[in-house]
Formats: structure tokens, C-alpha cells, sequence
């Protein structure tokens, strides 16, 4: 059973989780009936010919008369599916089957969930090269790093569409906006505070970006093996960049030198911190423990200490949820003809999300609920003006 | 404007033909709503997470807990789209997503297009094979001759699901089930029959292979150079083992050569047969003019001529359209859980499609409207059966 413990209203049992996945989540539709005669004719021969005839002559007409420039591949090889880790693309196909669900329900987009059979980075990048004409949009989903970093690079290169791996950067919008909301409860100044990030996988490393890029300066990442420092002989190449960008004290050790007088605690880990550590941060600090389904603390004894708490989870207050995102981001970037998704609009889309909670922000409600309609026209349209900007 | 004269019912202007393909014909729809925490619970974090562990743990579960194992790709690299040729994956789109609403609309399966910016026969094994999770069989579509031999062939060894190309087999078990209706209308035994064939492509092969096995002994085949025989040198292996297979009488020459007093004229090849040559074929005769949108001969000068007459064109009688085979082939094989479509499994569906028409047959009848609902539950049906039988 999979309990949500605090709220009795969603506890599921395993039969009604097995019973909804029968047959997968998703179907193919059409959007006029093919039941008569003259439908046929318009919708397939000898109509479609003319529409056929149209695109070979002019390749853009392609956007405008398929459904490919407004569909999203989720693409995965189910090598990181949640907390999982590589299950193989089989088993991570509920998954994207999901997430194409949310694209539908929260963004109005169409997507089809890709499993690869390869975890070949070449190759996962010559087989999307190939199916290029067959969307418009690639959403990264359950990669693992370091080849994340790799095979999202190389699709942004080689493809005239917008890509994102929705686990580095959905997560960064999202913990951006909470960080907003947060600073914005406490009056403090994002740039002032001294960040504590445990995880340096896809989403530590795209957390930590964001961050620096919104003016933090004071950063201290940790891995499994402890704080990362570039005195560090066992990292990987983006490890030791982003040790060589961080860590300005020159701290070495593990989680007690690192939250020893921290503003902020950001899990990303799947670890578990002890409320005595948590206890050592500076007073007023923040709180973000969202490893799934396990936080790194209960929100409830990090609340004991710190002024602002949130998680992953949905029964839990200020819920830290990628839906607040994705949606958007693709939908902005599709409805304004986007060929990438940049830094920009990544901002602008968090700054968007922090702007439905603005004035209202409390220790309570640092975002908005995933479920809140406005969320996704606030970001789109915001992703949209950020690429007209960049354009102008 | 495109016309179908005959039918003042079914003009279709070509304003009201781009209007319905504005934003493409599909769309991916929910199985059920997505709009509350209890429902994300159960289709996403975390309760998927619990179908994603079951089937990492017992592969055979993701046929039962995902859409995948009845989901057909319908893959192209639009070398061969229609009659309009060569004109590339984009411009293939539309015919894809037409081809998919009807597998929907007849077969109550979903499918999804893919079209591939590859013409390289490795090149397209190597993809499918790569994306073989995410789908449950493989419609190929508009692939050329003699490409499409080939990647059919290779695709059926690399993949442990039903594959088939539709112009191939499709085509010729709506031709085998319309020559077991006009056999019937005739009173002739379909081993007697002189048959000649013009357009030796994918459908023009398949549909030879089938009345071969059918049990016609007098066959020849023209392509746009004349008849085949194996003195021929500018022949491609295939046309060459295809010459070699038919012509019993070695003849040469062409088209007047090959009709004079033959019993059956199937035309697959989009060029025109003069009034005059079919004129020569044998009394109560049978003319299957199937080249769209142009017929080789009108079916109402054929008429003047043959007993029983057939088009590809909905205006006139008697349509040999593919829309007859595939949906209740593939719909009968993914219910069966085949990993072959077999000869069989095609004999089976044709006679089931002429058994819809059965006593009913007359000359203007000759196989099911594509409309009529019982043609997919009975090649269905037939074609489950047909590998019971095999496995039996």
C-alpha cells in the first residue's frame, strides 16, 4: 500500500494502482471522426495528397497541417526512473506514459513516450537525429548522469527544436521559484545566502546552475563521498567544474562542516540528514529536503529549526513539483517557435511560477499548488516574452 | 478541387481539405483524468513507481500495464508516398496520421506515426530495433521498391512482433479476397484463371506471391519495360526470381503480348491500358484497375469488355481498398499475441473479408464497402484463429 500518510484522502492501495495501469494510461485519438465516406476522402485518399503535395513543396507547411510541431517525445532509456535507477526501458515506460499524461492535462500538448533500447549516448542521439520529422519537442526524462549532461548537449546541437531534460531543469525552475518565494517570506536577498546542496547528479548539478545564476555565491555541493573540493581526486569532469565554481571557504568533509551555519539545505540525495545537523544551520534558514518518496528530514522536525520547509511530496505543505514547470516551459517555447530553451526563459518560467503565490507568500506557501490552473498560462506566456526578448 | 464525379456527395473542396488537417488529425488523449492529487497519486509519483518495479522485475507485465503491446508504429520515410513518389518524411506526415486515425476508427488500436529521415535500409533496422519498447508491431508504409523488400524481411528476423508492409500484404489480401468474390461471381475455379499483372513494386509483387500460393499456374507480370522473363538483363533479383516463377508460355513484348486472351488483368502500375488491349483478353474476363487516383482503364469502358470489374476509388463499385485488411490483421494478431504475420494469417484474412460478401456476391459486389463493421471483427477473428491453428 502506498500510503500518504498525513492525508487519509490519498491513500491508494496497490489493486487501484495496478487496476489504473491496465492497458497503459494513454490513448490515440482523432480529432474529427473517419466514419463516413467523404471523411475518408478529406482525412485519407485521395485528399490527403493535396496536404501531402503542399509540405513536399514547402517544408514549413509541415507545422502548420501535423500534429508533429506541437508534439513532445518523452524520450527515455530508463536508466534513472525516479528513485529507482536503471530498470530498463520497459519498466520506465509507466512512467513516461505519466508524463505524457501531465504534457496533456497541464500543458494542452500532445506527447508520445519514446523507450530506447540503448544506453549508448551516440546512439540515442543518431536515432532522435533520425526521428526528428516525427516531432517538435524533446523532453529528456530518467537519463542518467553523467550521460544526461552529454546526450542533452549533443540533442540541443543537433536539432532544430526545443530540448530539455526535464530532471536538471524542471527541478532548477522549480527550486528557483520555491527560493523566491522563500526569500521573499524571509526579506532576504538571494544573492546573501549560504547554499547547502547534497546530490550532484542531473538535478544537484542544474539546481546548482541556477542558483549561481541567480546570484548566489556561497555554495557547498556534497556527493555521496562528501563535500566537493577540487583537491578531490575522485570526480567526474563536471564534478570538478563545478567544485572549482563553488565551495569558496575551501571547506572539505561531509554534511557537519557543510550546514554548520548554512541559510539553506537543498536534498536532492536520496540521504537522510539528522535533526542534529539541522539543527547547527543559521537561524531563519530554509529547508528543501525533496528526495521521493523519503525526504531527507520530515518536514515536520526541519520545521522545529528552520524558518521555511518544503518537499517533494504531495501531502506535505509547499510541494517542490517538476509539473509546475515542464508543462509550460514546452508549451511557451512550442506556442512561440522556439529552436531552444535558454537560460532566460528557464528564469523567466520560475519567476512566472513565483509570481502566481507573490504577494501572498507565507512560510506556508512558497509555490503555488500543481493543480492551480493559473500556473501553466503564467508560464508559458512568460517563457514566450523571454525568447522575444532574446530575440529583439 | 478534388472531384469523385461519379458521387456528387463526396467533393471535397481543397479550403475544406486544408482546414481539416490544420494541426494535424491525432491527438494523444487520457485514459482517464489527471485533475486531482489522488489521481497524480495513481498514475504518477508515487504510485506508478510500483507498476515501474513490477515490470523491471517480470518484463511479459509491461504488455499487461502499459499501452506499448498494442500500440502500431506506422513508419515511413516517405520514399514512396501515394502516387506522388519521393517527397520525404515530413511531406509523408499526413498520410501517416491518416493511416493511424484508421487503425483507430476500424481496428480500435492506437497508432502513432513515425517517420524517419533515413533511406538507408540498416539505417532503418537499426532505429526500429532501437525503439523496439515502445510499441507493439510495425505497420510499414509508402517505403519503395525494392528498399521495402529488404527492410520488411530484416525487420520481421530483428523484431519478436508482428511487422508488415501494408502496400505489400495489405494490397494483396483485399486482391485475393476480391478475386474469391469474382471466382464465385463466375463460377470459375481460380487455378484456371491467365492472369497478368502490370507494376511489379511492392504491391505488385505481394500481390503475386498471394495468387501463386492461391493456386494460379498462368501468370505474367509487366513492368514499365514490358514482360518479365528471365532473358531480360535489365531485371533486379527480385523481378528476375519473379520471372523466373511465372511466364509459363516465355512470352515477350508487352502489354498487347501479355492481355490477348487472359483471363484476369490486375492493374498496380499507374499507367493507362487502352479500350482496344482489353478488348483482346478473354470472354467474362476480370479487370482490376487499382492505380489511384487514375484508375489504368475507367471501370465503365472496362465494363464494355470484362464481367467484373474493380477499382481502388470509392465513387465507383467494387473498391479494393486496404482499409478492408489491415486493421482487423494486425487488431487479430495483437489480440492473438502473435510475433509473426504469417502467409496464413493473410490467406485467413482474405477469405474472411470475401466472407463478409459470401452468397451476396454479384458482379457489383464483390468485396465489403470499407465502411462495413463486420469486416474487422471477422478478419479479426480469422487471423487469431489462423495462428491457433498454426500453433496447434
Amino acid at each position: 500500500m502506498t500510503e500518504n500518510a498525513e492525508d487519509p484522502q490519498v491513500v491508494v492501495t496497490d489493486d487501484e494502482i495496478f487496476d489504473a495501469h491496465v492497458a497503459g494510461k494513454l490513448s490515440v485519438g482523432l480529432r474529427s471522426p473517419l466514419d463516413t465516406q467523404r471523411a475518408l476522402s478529406i482525412a485519407y485518399t485521395p485528399g490527403v495528397a493535396q496536404v501531402s503535395r503542399a509540405i513536399a513543396a514547402d517544408h514549413t507547411l509541415a507545422a502548420r497541417y501535423t500534429w508533429a510541431n506541437r508534439l513532445v517525445a518523452v524520450v527515455s532509456d530508463g536508466s534513472a526512473v525516479l528513485g529507482l535507477g536503471d530498470i530498463g526501458p520497459a519498466a520506465a515506460l509507466p512512467v513516461m506514459e505519466g508524463k505524457c499524461g501531465l504534457f496533456k492535462a497541464y500543458g494542452e500538448l500532445d506527447a508520445i513516450p519514446i523507450v530506447l533500447d540503448t544506453k549508448d549516448p551516440d546512439e540515442i542521439v543518431e536515432t532522435l537525429v533520425r526521428l526528428r520529422p516525427t516531432f517538435g519537442a524533446v523532453n529528456l526524462e530518467d537519463i542518467s548522469a553523467p550521460r544526461c549532461f552529454e546526450i542533452e548537449r549533443r540533442l540541443i546541437e543537433a536539432l532544430d527544436c526545443p530540448v530539455m531534460h526535464d530532471d536538471q531543469h524542471g527541478t532548477a525552475i522549480v527550486v528557483l521559484a520555491a527560493m523566491l518565494g522563500a526569500t521573499k517570506v524571509l526579506d532576504r536577498d538571494i544573492a546573501s545566502l549560504r547554499v547547502v546542496i547534497a546530490g550532484v547528479g542531473a538535478a544537484g548539478i542544474a539546481c546548482a546552475n541556477i542558483l549561481l545564476a541567480a546570484g548566489v555565491s556561497d555554495m557547498t555541493l556534497l556527493d555521496s563521498k562528501g563535500i566537493l573540493h577540487p583537491r578531490r581526486e575522485d570526480l567526474t569532469p563536471i564534478k570538478f567544474e563545478m567544485a572549482q565554481r563553488t565551495n569558496p571557504d575551501g571547506l572539505s568533509g561531509g554534511m557537519v562542516e557543510a550546514l554548520k551555519g548554512a541559510d539553506v539545505f537543498l536534498g536532492l540525495s536520496g540521504g537522510i540528514v539528522p535533526e542534529e545537523l539541522i539543527a547547527t544551520m543559521a537561524p531563519n534558514g530554509i529547508v528543501f529536503a525533496l528526495s521521493n518518496p523519503d525526504p531527507e528530514i520530515h518536514p515536520d522536525i526541519a520545521a522545529r529549526h528552520a524558518a521555511v520547509v518544503a518537499t517533494g511530496r504531495s501531502d506535505y505543505l509547499n510541494q517542490i513539483n517538476n509539473v509546475l514547470a515542464f508543462p509550460g516551459v514546452f508549451r511557451g517555447a512550442l506556442d512561440a517557435g522556439a529552436r531552444r530553451i535558454t537560460e532566460k526563459m528557464k528564469v523567466a518560467a520560475a519567476e512566472a511560477i513565483f509570481g502566481v503565490v507573490g504577494d501572498d507568500a507565507s512560510p506556508e506557501y512558497i509555490v503555488p499548488s500543481p493543480l492551480d490552473p493559473r500556473v501553466r498560462p503564467a508560464v508559458a506566456e512568460a517563457v514566450a516574452a523571454a525568447l522575444r526578448a532574446d530575440d529583439a
